[in-house]
């Protein structure tokens, strides 16, 4: 079969308007998010229903053409970006935005992969419910990709990861068999809890094309504060606090250096110090806690630990949002964080996880080792501390001494991700491995993980065609 | 290599005391606890460490000789016993029962397979913390087994199964390679989550010898009640308002037949009915909640909803433990059903989960069948609500009526389990296949889904060495 057969193959599948070649409809799934890759492909296909998906894939397979799912197009890896070859179909599922049932008293929802995460948000909201997870690029992003980076985001430490508040999947398999793996339980030990391969894999071992996913009780009461604490350890202090007397009402637990702060301070406009009439401080947490109750009730438990906190040397100021709006302000602070770095200049990041336990050592050492290795290098610190999640962004203030900095990435990286596995930890916390770290990961993962991946490629995938050249 | 040089070789690995031949060593290793399951095996070894576990796997491997992994040996379907073969060799991972290190900073703990459930629990408590899982057996079922089987529990609702509380994991694979997963993150997206191939697998894809786990602040109030509710309709929409004031404060919801407690009233001494000046229900609800607060505010917050529930007719009434006895008291008659079952006479038993939304339905068209298929038949249905899971036992009250009836197991169960699926639950909700479920699973998983499994198991075991006869 020629390639006009198949393009013609693929359009009795979806319609002809659904099969874009022409470059000017194929460009903006073709270049990441970033604009950091990107590639060709033979076509962009835009199924709109699971079956169509897999009448899809039966094509690709029975013609030897390789696959690359994609969503909103909004990951930080490459992930869902096709190589330069033009050899591969970009399947993008956008079409597939049905919410197919929710389900309030068994607190879950069944969503099609093309859902935006604000419409899944939005949609549980409207049935009383909270689906919990949250990110930047929620309006844009879409669940089959959230689900198949296994995106996290400011609420893990209360509700999980993506994998957590999955129940289930239906997938569209390399050969274009469907599974339908959408039970919405709690509990079920019937075997290998296949769900797990899929959530993560990046689109390398099939087509998620729906999800059943849990919801949570909405939250009645919030209470944001910011605090100034003294260093890492003193904030991993407070961590442990606010959990024994707050449990799971902690939803978020935040990190920020001043550095981070002032960065938000210079170039986002209408933000300002909260501590302002205090002396600044060399690091800042963003707790929020929220329950079911009164917000009396909360604020008052939270200004208990607030003054416990400070009474141990764990924070030295505080200050409590008195309003959604004082809340909205203080979470810019942290938000903002990468839009004020990108402003500022150009930057080494890193998304690293450690041990909890580990990450004040890892500050003070990764710190001591890239200012010799780096003179006047600059630290942009800040993530969600209750995770163990850092972002870690190098720079240097000056931009021509910054534009030459930049070039040292490769050995930025080495230095910084040789400590995080030394310490046990991970140089891709959440947002996956995509094409931007598989040569890396060959440096950290055993031989035998990496096999085990392999052999699981192997069994779902023989023929290789999904997503060839990301992970693995 | 004849059995003679192969259990010399064995014994090479760890040491002659270690492997054991006489039967009246053997036995207690080849019965599952319940006594229904008993099988025959080479020999069982007893290796006290992974490098030892790892040697007898590549053993076993260059051999052909078939593995049964087996830790406290408590297991509910045979998933631990040999087959008849007596080709097998068990190997119990008993002697591996170290807690190896202890992070209540980054909440996680690193235990070996054969360490107790509850060593596990007491481990943490000395260190501040809880490890939440819990169970009948605690004092004798070991981790690794809790993990092979994903067990549940009576806090899954506010915790997660042992699935959701595992971080990492150290697996001996078939072929004797050690893969290290142990990280302890809560965040890690760099390729497929392996750990969640070896969690609930029972066995049939390597020996699980050690896992990081994660831990809670240790809750300082708690508050114990029983209530009397109308039906399981009353019964969904009570957890909904629970959840929605108390969120993940709710750490036990337990629904319980007047069935049921006329049971353990008649057959376990000292027990009373909570509620015995009212007129009794044909429904109740455990309800337990705990956080990290004082017990006289967490006791007012369940009031209000006590309140709340009784005005909304979600409750007829309602006793709350004064004490910490008291709440036993309550626990007793929740804990003790399985018991006074027993001392009543067999039964047939069903392990199901269901959508919570479902349940309801499920109890009166179930109830109704069975009452056509079976007259005069006794449920004693009773279980984790919170997470969809009834135990869902079948009798009649009369012995000889009984004998009879326990006949129609496969026509009961057939019954049972047809509608569960029809509602899209599931069949095994925390129990596992092992060899009791592995045929009848086959009716109820689509080819699809089957062949993923095989899939993986080919992939991880390619030999089928791992635990022959069960799951699969």
């Amino acid at each position: 079969m020629n390639d006009q057969d198949f393009l013609a193959a693929l359009a009795a599948v979806v319609g002809p308007t659904q099969v874009l070649t022409d470059p000017a409809d194929t460009a903006p799934y073709l270049t990441d998010w970033r604009g950091r890759y990107t590639g060709t492909a033979r076509a962009v296909v835009r199924p709109g229903s699971t079956g169509e998906v897999a009448d899809i894939a039966k094509l690709c397979t029975v013609h030897g053409v390789a696959m690359v799912p994609q969503g909103g197009n909004t990951g930080l890896c490459g992930g869902a970006t096709p190589d330069s070859s033009g050899a591969a179909l970009v399947v993008n599922l956008s079409r597939m935005n049905r919410i197919r049932r929710i389900d309030p008293a068994n607190l879950a929802l069944v969503a099609e992969a093309g859902c935006t995460l604000a419409s899944i948000q939005e949609a549980a909201r409207e049935a009383g419910c909270l689906f919990p997870l949250s990110l930047a690029s929620e309006g844009t992003c879409e669940i089959g990709g959230n689900l198949s980076t296994n995106a996290g985001g400011v609420q893990v430490l209360r509700y999980g990861n993506t994998r957590e508040l999955t129940l289930g999947l239906e997938v569209v398999l390399p050969d274009g068999r469907i599974w339908n793996g959408l039970r919405a339980l709690r509990k079920d030990n019937t075997g290998y809890d296949l769900k797990h391969l899929f959530v993560g894999a990046e689109g390398t071992l099939g087509f998620i094309t729906a999800a059943a996913l849990k919801l949570f009780p909405l939250p009645r009461a919030a209470v944001t504060t910011w605090l100034a604490v003294p260093d890492p350890a003193a904030a991993v202090r407070l961590l442990s606090r606010a959990q024994q007397r707050l449990g799971a009402r902690v939803t978020a637990f935040e990190l920020v250096s001043r550095v981070c702060l002032e960065l938000v301070l210079r170039h986002i406009p209408n933000t300002r110090d909260p501590l302002a009439e205090s002396s600044s401080s060399p690091w800042y947490v963003l707790l929020e806690a929220s329950d079911g109750g009164s917000e009396e009730a909360l604020m008052a438990e939270v200004e208990a630990l607030l003054e416990a906190a400070l009474e141990a040397g764990e924070a030295s100021d505080g200050a409590i949002a008195q309003s959604g709006d004082q809340a909205r302000q203080l979470w810019a602070l942290r938000e903002n964080i990468s839009e004020a770095q990108k402003i500022d200049g150009i930057s080494i990041k890193h998304d690293i996880s450690l041990p909890v336990s580990a990450i004040p050592g890892f500050l003070d050492a990764a710190g001591e080792e890239l200012a010799r290795a780096f003179p006047g290098v600059r630290i942009v610190a800040f993530g969600h501390l209750g995770d163990g999640n850092l972002h870690y962004n190098l720079s240097k203030p000056e931009a021509q001494a910054n534009a030459v900095f930049i070039d040292s990435q490769p050995e930025a990286n080495r230095l910084v991700h040789d400590r995080v596995v030394a310490l046990e930890g991970s140089i891709s916390a959440e947002h996956g491995l995509g094409q931007l770290k598989r040569e890396e990961i060959r440096r950290y993962k055993s031989a035998v993980e990496l096999d085990l991946m392999r052999a699981v490629k192997a069994a779902i995938d023989p023929a290789g065609l999904m997503n060839p050249g990301k992970v693995l």
